[in-house]
């Protein structure tokens, strides 16, 4: 910034008139996306006022198809590492992956103390405890309703929301220039498991007492009319149970969707099922949900799946994880005939309660079929409503726009094409296009009462984790990756005398990933022919210099195999030092 | 078979009464898909009887996301090279890839005479010119409503139906035991951009003259009503060029869409455009299509796309490839900024004329997501109906069971459980369950005048084009390919004497996809600690078997690596053999 005004001092009161503040009377807002912005995933936003600094979840995202090998995908820390003193704490507003997932590596590189509600925080804890950081962080649990000071210029309100995890909320963050709401994720369910339908009365009121911006989740802003009750699910799996006196039931759901895994151990006790659940990650949240009392269990209904064996098929229903055909889970290994205690029989009743998440539609169809061949009844999305989704429609959303009416409006966690869909649906609302931002990653919009513009950017992206490493496969490495997945790779090996040039042995040539070499053995003969030629040239020519034999190898061989297979291997040349 | 009945030469007379036909009393009808089901694409199908064959279709299948590296997906032809003189010639439906893609593969192999409509043949005659091998093939163009005989046994006649392709057929194929009828891809259009429905009479003919067995498309038969007609396009595209009096205007489509891009043609002129086409298949698409009259060029309307320049952008619209994504295709690369004549600009209007196939969505996503971030206004599905499906739905897949009342039925064309479900939608409608037979690829359903059954299966399956090679990559390269893309390579490099097992060089390490070496020194340095030990240990105790060396190379490694980083890179030993 070239400009900066003298900084004075003042004292000011926040809405509630209470508690005083003091602010520096040019002091700004600061309002900085992490993540979750042209992007599924990965949700984080800073908030950062005077020397106060919070942020709003910390997740990850899954890997898209061609980050070959990586594991997961972080934000990047390093403007947090820059004001790390600043950051009072972390506040989560559920506890879905994409908004708790990168908690641990975060936590691990800066120690704050975490606010959540109280399964949100259960939740994180069985985190960091396979992280081996429980006791090292500091983790308030914090009721809907509840107001958490952080530092001296935030306060933030805790809101009940609906969505597919319970104890979800949205958030009233309350700074001195004025009232941020940010809705988490959420849906408007009126008649959600859990009794407790969104706070739209508190929505009302904090639009009456003056909403400086909010901040709204956009996945599913491009659906015209209402995401359905969650309760309609409940009313598709009687109807299952009923339809199916004689067999065995078993339901692939989200581990998280605790709602959901209400509703099958209802259906199950009032028809007479033991129910077993396997998948490591469904057996953590059904155990953490069960001890914070998310979870009602039905006397006598929860089995081990061991125990499944004693009973009739009638009166077995399994719950797992797998929804989303991914290789490792329950019920991609029970389609392949992997599992170690379910196997498939014909006649089996297999409900897959999801929807492919985008990127998996191809392996959920994978799944349907595998266990179709296997002789199971499968149903699934598009025979039977057997999901809702967790997040609010077109209509959910405007009623939320109309009770906030907020000064500004930034459209966060969506893709770009969501963004611009939900920032048109606030200007069809009558937001003025000036009070609408949709902000880049990493873009700083800069507040204070009255007006909003983006200031600059800090450095952002996508950070991989790979096994252990964070942050150690970067951009060449995948390049690699990418390459040597495509047409593999030719090592092409010389034993050389440095100073004289003089090859000992070789070239040999070892190939991986390219073709399959007994069938092409005149092709690999052929080919080190060539490479042998361009060699016995340097020989010739007493040409020494390592560089220029390497790139020669590679040059001469590159083009022979392109001209022979039309494919481009990576090829490495690798000259070993022999003296004799 | 075990049991063999004698067989007796007997005359029999096909149902129109005329031609005389010779058969053998016990000879049966052999039906055997080659392609095309449990899967989408590489459609192909084999009918034999006694000692002449016929093929309908040879299509090619695009790889899937775990067939790295791969171009194309062929059938397995190694059943039809045993019966190869039986073989009279290839039938195409239509000319879309995934029925007539693998056709220079099979002719290069298996040089027999093909069948189709105009349009179809000249897609083709590009292809195997393409592939030098035109002149070579005999070619036959038939009309709708045209009967060909392929040998003494089989008469094949043409019916009109619609697709998202210009000339598609139905077909119906008479043999001594009865007449098949192959519904190749269709929809029912009662208002086609071509004036002609699908021939309903014929079909409701052949059902009362009687139809042995049905084989018929399933793509959209989970799909409940009906598939829009083509002309609900041709009216929103109007809608587009009304609401678009600036901007310039492009549109992305299936190149063999020929109906569509006459829509777009229509609709360019009606609003004084100039139409540039860029792309590869859509040039040689609109080429052939031209040629052949099936498509009308409102004069003058045509430019090249270096002319564009010379117009204003009111004045211009740009028809081209890449509605999936696809990487090389020109739509990504104008998103990505990498299209040498086209470059988008803010206020310019993109339309893109088609659904993700399954397995494209994020691919698609992103392009829509990169074209609005240079501030391009982007129409998809979704937003408006930009685009209909060349599949019939559910009630018009029923209106051909109607017409038909075949005795027996296969579905074709699709994944398993859209099989499974088309089976049941025969079912309901009256059909015998044991009169419907679910095939898997390369079943043999063995036919005569009253029965049917699965009398056993020939070899088939999938081979891979890579490059110039068909079938030199196999499962092994593939596992190869997965394996080098999930966590890279080590190569370990020791000179070695043979004799003494003496180390004269190394153990250098090299490596590719693992990490960053630079960032990770002490890492790779450490790892060829670990060799080096293992070597030592190995030269002490005289040990100079190298399958044991390099056993024991890739084990330590492996082990180290793991413990460290919690991967498993592909480990390659090679150990030069240097004689002093």
């Amino acid at each position: 910034m070239a400009f900066m005004p003298k900084q004075t001092n003042v004292v000011c009161c926040d809405e509630e008139g209470g508690r005083v503040l003091v602010a520096k009377k040019t002091e700004k807002l600061k309002v900085i996306p992490l993540g979750g912005l042209n992007e599924i995933g990965k949700n984080m936003t800073l908030f950062e006022y005077g020397s106060e600094a919070v942020i709003v979840d910390c997740g990850v995202a899954f890997p898209e198809d061609d980050m070959l090998g990586i594991d997961l995908v972080i934000p990047d820390f390093s403007y947090c590492h820059k004001i790390k003193n600043k950051i009072k704490g972390i506040v989560l507003t559920h506890g879905h992956e994409d908004h708790i997932g990168a908690l641990p590596y975060f936590l691990k590189e800066i120690n704050v103390p975490i606010y959540g509600t109280r399964l949100t925080i259960g939740l994180v804890e069985s985190k960091l405890r396979e992280h081996n950081i429980l006791n090292d962080v500091n983790r308030i649990c914090v009721n809907a309703g509840e107001t958490v000071h952080l530092g001296r210029n935030f306060k933030v309100e805790f809101i009940h929301t609906n969505h597919s995890i319970a104890d979800s909320a949205a958030l009233a963050i309350k700074t001195p220039v004025g009232t941020v709401v940010h809705s988490g994720d959420f849906k408007i369910d009126y008649t959600p498991i859990d009794g407790e339908v969104i706070n739209l009365r508190r929505f009302a009121e904090l639009g009456g007492e003056g909403v400086l911006l909010f901040m709204c989740e956009s996945t599913n802003v491009e659906l015209p009319g209402y995401t359905m009750s969650e309760k309609n699910v409940g009313k598709m799996f009687e109807r299952i149970f009923e339809d199916t006196p004689d067999s065995r039931i078993m339901v692939a759901t989200f581990s998280s969707n605790i709602h959901r895994i209400q509703q099958i151990l209802d259906s199950a006790y009032k028809h007479d099922r033991k129910v077993a659940v396997i998948g490591r990650s469904m057996s953590n949240v059904v155990k953490t949900a069960v001890d914070l009392g998310y979870l009602n269990l039905p006397k006598n209904t929860l089995i081990d799946i061991t125990e499944t064996r004693r009973y009739e098929d009638k009166q077995v229903a399994i719950v797992m994880t797998g929804s989303q055909g991914e290789t490792m889970s329950a019920l991609s290994r029970i389609a392949q005939g992997d599992h170690k205690q379910v196997e498939v029989k014909p006649g089996d009743k297999i409900v897959i309660s999801a929807s492919p998440i985008p990127g998996n539609e191809s392996s959920v169809n994978k799944l349907i079929n595998d266990l179709l061949k296997k002789g199971a009844d499968v149903i699934y999305e598009g025979l039977m409503d057997v999901h809702v989704s967790g997040h609010a429609r077109q209509e959910e959303i405007k009623l939320l726009h109309a009770l906030l009416k907020p000064k500004f409006f930034v459209p966060v966690h969506g893709e770009f094409k969501m963004l611009k869909t939900h920032a048109k649906l606030a200007e069809d609302m009558g937001m003025n296009k000036k009070n609408v931002f949709v902000l880049g990653l990493g873009d700083v919009l800069e507040l204070d009462r009255s007006k909003a513009r983006i200031s600059g950017s800090v450095p952002t992206g996508a950070v991989f984790v790979d096994g252990l490493g964070v942050g150690d496969v970067g951009n060449i490495v995948i390049r690699d990756r990418r390459h040597l997945s495509q047409d593999g790779l030719m090592i092409v090996v010389v034993a050389m005398e440095r100073e004289s040039g003089r090859i000992i042995t070789g070239p040999d040539i070892i190939s991986r990933g390219f073709v399959y070499v007994r069938e092409s053995e005149s092709l690999m003969e052929e080919a080190r022919e060539v490479v042998r030629e361009a060699l016995d040239m340097c020989e010739e020519r007493h040409i020494t210099e390592w560089t220029y034999i390497k790139g020669l190898i590679k040059d001469t061989l590159k083009d022979y195999i392109w001209k022979k297979t039309k494919r481009s291997p990576m090829i490495l040349p690798i000259i070993m030092d022999i003296n004799i």
